[in-house]
């Protein structure tokens, strides 16, 4: 079988490939068919080249053009949805249904028609105006976009059709997309549309790429490269130190999300009022995609007594009693077994499951940990160890002072949440703890497990680091996560007609909202 | 004489330092007798540890209590104002009128008010509400800054009262500032006044500290510590990218201004209508502050011809014929004196000056250097070293094409300006040539050097790598500096009475911004 091609410069070519890689089938531990390949920097020169070509005309290119892309795009992939749902599934081994048809497959579509009701309405850029001084600024695309996605939404956080890529397109920047290894067909045919969707509505044949694989030292390079606009990773802590290091150094904006264990504080009001539903509501959340979402709860925080006995014994029968559904692949599988050898090695007790199950597949045993409050001081870094899959470890601490103190020592995480009871007798606990909880995560949640991550313009899908590299952004949520892939851009005493249409006096659609003057407005400026 | 005490954890105490240091008058070249401490890690582990505890008390002050410090300290500040001049001149030579007496104290104390009506508005936080889903968020206090002010300003962007001392204290974050070695005495002066407010004013004690200098290991180590929140950085770019790869490895956000040359285009038309002009203004700006500008138009793009050569007489005329004031510091004198060195080595001429003046006092011949368009495309990177300082470079190239491809090796700058005629006779070189300059700069200019950096919301004072550290940012304008002092804080199903109050359905002040499912309303939520 032939080495499948890439997407670069406008072409479906054969890629200058040092070597090839298959995808598994993590159901079956099979290899799959399809031979990809892994790029030269040859690849990655002749894409950035074109997608520096493709940022200038973009950047002249209306938003009506750009909506016109984003909307053809969702529509073909909802043309193609069961093709698409076939080779994820086999890719990913997640369930055809709900999750990857119903579910994932239309936030996907429906993200992107988000995007385009965004760059439609323009507001995401922030115009700012001071009729004064004659001085307008708004933020304008920053250049083409590496994306690099995770392993665990094929479709949602695709590098070539999820979020990342979304937010940058709708910004108005190029994408090179850099498949996950491990869906490497989902993201070929996710291309096919994408760039069936550039050519139909015009677009410059570059402002879609993609190339499967580099070697770690070409991925740094093309981090550092100058006509690198900026990147956006998720994926594995370590690798992705990395690219932000090289990003980093050549002063690239890179945009990471790295690991979070999402601790969750279930407070002893809420164990006596509702312990069984509690532990419901966390083996759900915690088995969902087989515990491989970023915002799985694995470090859950309880108090020492009866009741959170009860609920560890609840929580454990649920764990053993549902049959472990299979990891993304054979390297979720080691990384999880490895991150529970280090959790135990710190002190950590295993209440249920622990280690990998037999092929066929990638399965790992529904696996429940427990550690004290105290042995947890004791060694904070590694009871912190992302155990990326179905496993968690509950903290039992002695009190709140000690429960103050875990927290305190927490890293940087996406969400952390606090299950109290409705009646008002956990209120003092929370008083004291969540503000500590509060500043060590993006979003805090309130009696709800943080596996939903509604794309809302209020959402914060992001963290202090390592969550993600810098506090202040959110990969979720529009308009804010478009600014990720703007650069500002003010005009000073600029003349109307050389100004970009959105700063000048006239409101372009009447719907932008642009800051004048210190008020946020519709209206054209009178003049 | 005895060593000058530090400010840290509410006390003015001496310093366990390594050595000491003393600012330079730079008129006379004479030792001020002042002597400052080089503070050690000891040092810097009390402040980081104050600063710690007092950003957990900041989190819940309301911001009326801000606004009374920053108004307190703004009115002390003019209370001691011709002390505050009297050091500023010594340690500096800035004239004392109009520049630090009537331009730069006011608009020191301008901007404290500006940032205190921002904190008391509370629309910088940018609240933003799904009511649908009850998701909330805002900015939230990143946590103790670490201030590094420049020595250009040693009001207007002096650590402990300048432009990023305001915008991180009025999003609710202790500073501590660590002043610019060349103003020591001045940034005691205004810490005296910050402290004596924030204790009038009921802060944290620790919400405003002062040291003077450290090692640059111990630098490194601060920036990258667990307790700091966010840095500023205004100073040589040798010294900020140290500063960064320490913070950025250890995940930190950190703001820098490093260098921009702030290229300035004069096309054919401008150069015959109003050439002369054009050379006045030029050299006015180029001189202003002895070139020590952040914004100083230090690279100039004409076309060759008779009517540049008749520029370049006007500007050399108008140089030679300016006494040249001193500069900031024997330092700042070395680095000119090398910077043009290597500009000249890189092909540049000597249009005029290009030495250092005899003492007393530090200063350089005001200077003029030229170079081809062909000479400066090879060794672009070399002739656009910064000469910080009252020196310019001119690039005279062939044609359009040319200046295009001199545009296309720029790196990132604050500022480019474009001077054209009011007719429209460079219209079209305009359009060809502006977007190229306008991806490369933070503030594009029309018919105006860049000197002048007005506070105004719409400002841009930023600019792509290496003018900052990240394109998407400014150090001038409110509100947009405050918010890189803030991380997103997202509330998902939190409980009313437990929301920030900003995010209450009621709009706190009735005055505020916030973005309630996608309409910028004051209003409250009904219900």
């Amino acid at each position: 079988m032939s080495i499948q091609p890439i997407l670069v410069a406008g072409q479906w070519r054969a890629a200058k490939a040092s070597g090839t890689f298959h995808a598994e089938n993590p159901a079956t531990g099979e290899k799959l068919p399809d031979e990809f390949p892994i790029s030269t920097w040859a690849d990655c020169d002749v894409a950035l080249a074109a997608a520096a070509e493709a940022a200038i005309i973009l950047r002249t290119t209306t938003p009506e053009q750009i909506v016109k892309f984003l909307t053809r795009f969702a529509e073909r992939i909802e043309a193609r949805k069961s093709e698409l749902v076939e080779i994820a599934h086999a890719e990913t081994a997640l369930p055809k249904s709900p999750r990857l048809a119903d579910v994932e497959l239309p936030r996907t579509t429906g993200r992107l028609r988000q995007a385009a009701a965004a760059t439609l309405e323009g507001s995401w850029a922030m115009p700012t105006i001071d009729t004064k001084l004659n001085i307008r600024s708004m933020l304008a695309p920053l250049g083409p976009a590496w994306v690099l996605g995770p392993n665990n939404f094929p479709f949602a956080f695709n590098s070539v059709a999820g979020g990342d890529f979304a937010a940058a397109i709708a910004a108005g920047n190029p994408v090179i997309a850099k498949a996950n290894t491990s869906h490497p067909g989902t993201s070929r045919l996710l291309a096919e549309e994408a760039f069936a969707a550039v050519t139909e509505t015009g677009l410059p044949p570059a402002t879609v790429q993609l190339i499967y694989r580099t070697s770690h030292a070409d991925g740094e390079r093309l981090a550092a490269d100058s006509r690198t606009g900026a990147l956006a990773y998720t994926g594995s802590r370590s690798a992705g130190l990395k690219l932000k290091a090289a990003a980093d150094k050549a002063g690239r904006p890179i945009y990471l999300e790295l690991s979070s264990v999402n601790p969750v504080l279930i407070l002893p009001g809420a164990l006596a009022e509702r312990g069984a539903k509690v532990a419901e509501e966390f083996t759900g959340s915690c088995l969902m995609g087989t515990g491989q979402f970023c915002t799985s709860p694995s470090l859950i925080v309880l108090f020492a007594g009866e009741a959170t006995e009860r609920f560890i014994a609840a929580a454990k029968q649920k764990l053993e009693a549902t049959p472990p559904t299979p990891l993304l692949s054979s390297g979720v599988q080691r990384s999880l077994d490895e991150s529970v050898k280090t959790l135990r090695a710190a002190g950590a007790e295993l209440v249920c499951g622990g280690s990998p199950l037999p092929a066929p597949g990638f399965r790992f045993a529904n696996t429940l940990l427990r550690v004290s409050g105290e042995k947890f001081l004791a060694a904070p870094e590694k009871l912190q160890t992302e155990a990326f899959g179905n496993a968690s470890l509950l903290v039992v601490v002695r009190d709140a002072a000690q429960a103050a103190e875990v927290f305190n020592r927490l890293e940087g995480n996406l969400t952390g949440c606090v299950y109290s009871d409705t009646r008002g007798s956990d209120d003092a606990l929370y008083g004291q703890l969540a503000p500590l909880l509060r500043n060590r995560v993006g979003r805090l949640l309130n009696d709800k497990m943080p596996t939903g991550v509604a794309v809302s313009p209020a959402m914060n899908h992001g963290g202090p680091f390592p969550a993600t590299g810098h506090p202040g952004f959110t990969a979720v949520g529009i308009p804010a996560s478009l600014r990720r892939f703007g650069m500002l851009q003010c005009f000073d005493n600029v003349r109307p007609h050389r100004l970009p249409v959105a700063l000048r006096n006239k409101n372009p659609n009447g719907k932008m909202w642009r800051l004048i003057d210190g008020q946020w407005l519709q209206a054209d400026i009178a003049g």
